[in-house]
């Protein structure tokens, strides 16, 4: 088998040190803007974004009493079935296609991007919006995805004596 | 701004130590399976697959002299926008919606992992096949996506004292 990770951090409990101090990474931090869409939208209007955009992933919200709520999410795999279906994507609603807030995986500022990237690997997702919870509500305040956790893992393989 | 990564591990050159010792880390030792469909394949074909097998990425092979040789490779967003120009995919060529070996990012199986997240990040891919350059062919022998860089974001931060 493939040496394990700890391999190369092994030695005087440094690799127990790198993992404390790496989940010390907050999502709050890293967390970057997700691209939003209307749920009064149909899925035709999604399909430009993402193409526009270039996203996987487009969230559906509405504003509730000056606060961005997340309703729900479409991901390309959503969309290329319609397509694929010959549906006309003008004519159907984007609710229609969306994966519902109860179903979505999400964190909250406050975890860890090593709790993130934990739920990224278990649930097969390709990113995860952050909700900020008020008053019942599920504010969208950011995303954390693969990309992000990459980026992260570049600039762990960067770092300089500070 | 945020504290940048380096910030929780500053101190007695243990950030320099750190990111050493992370570049140890060969994409030949965490590379995964790539799945493949023959360059003789439809459109339809690798839609099948990718939804069979859940993924965003197929690679398109030849076998020359016992050899599994990238000539393509085909993404979700390719796919849709075949599927929303209606054409039928059934009678689509893979050839025609893939984009071309010359134009694909690749890692080599000695590179770090590091250098494979770099590529990711700056080219803006979901994912690199891992080539073996054998006698002028680009032999396919594996796959680095930001769901590997995830995975071993998370073994990171779950070491133990070896």
């Amino acid at each position: 088998a493939r040496p394990r990770v700890g391999y190369f951090f092994s030695g005087k409990h440094q690799g127990e040190i790198y993992s404390k101090r790496l989940r010390l990474l907050k999502v709050k931090d890293y967390k970057s803007i997700p691209v939003v869409i209307n749920e009064k939208s149909t899925a035709y209007d999604a399909m430009c974004m993402m193409f526009m955009e270039d996203l996987g992933t487009v969230f559906v919200t509405r504003e509730e009493e000056g606060l961005i709520v997340l309703v729900g999410l479409v991901s390309k795999k959503d969309l290329l079935k319609i397509a694929v279906a010959q549906q006309n994507m003008p004519e159907i609603p984007i609710s229609m296609v969306m994966t519902r807030t109860p179903h979505i995986i999400t964190v909250a500022p406050t975890d860890s991007l090593y709790e993130a990237a934990q739920k990224i690997v278990e649930f097969h997702v390709n990113c995860l919006p952050v909700i900020n919870k008020q008053n019942g509500k599920n504010e969208l305040v950011g995303l954390i995805s693969r990309t992000t956790i990459t980026r992260v893992f570049v600039e762990l393989g960067s770092l300089k004596t500070v």
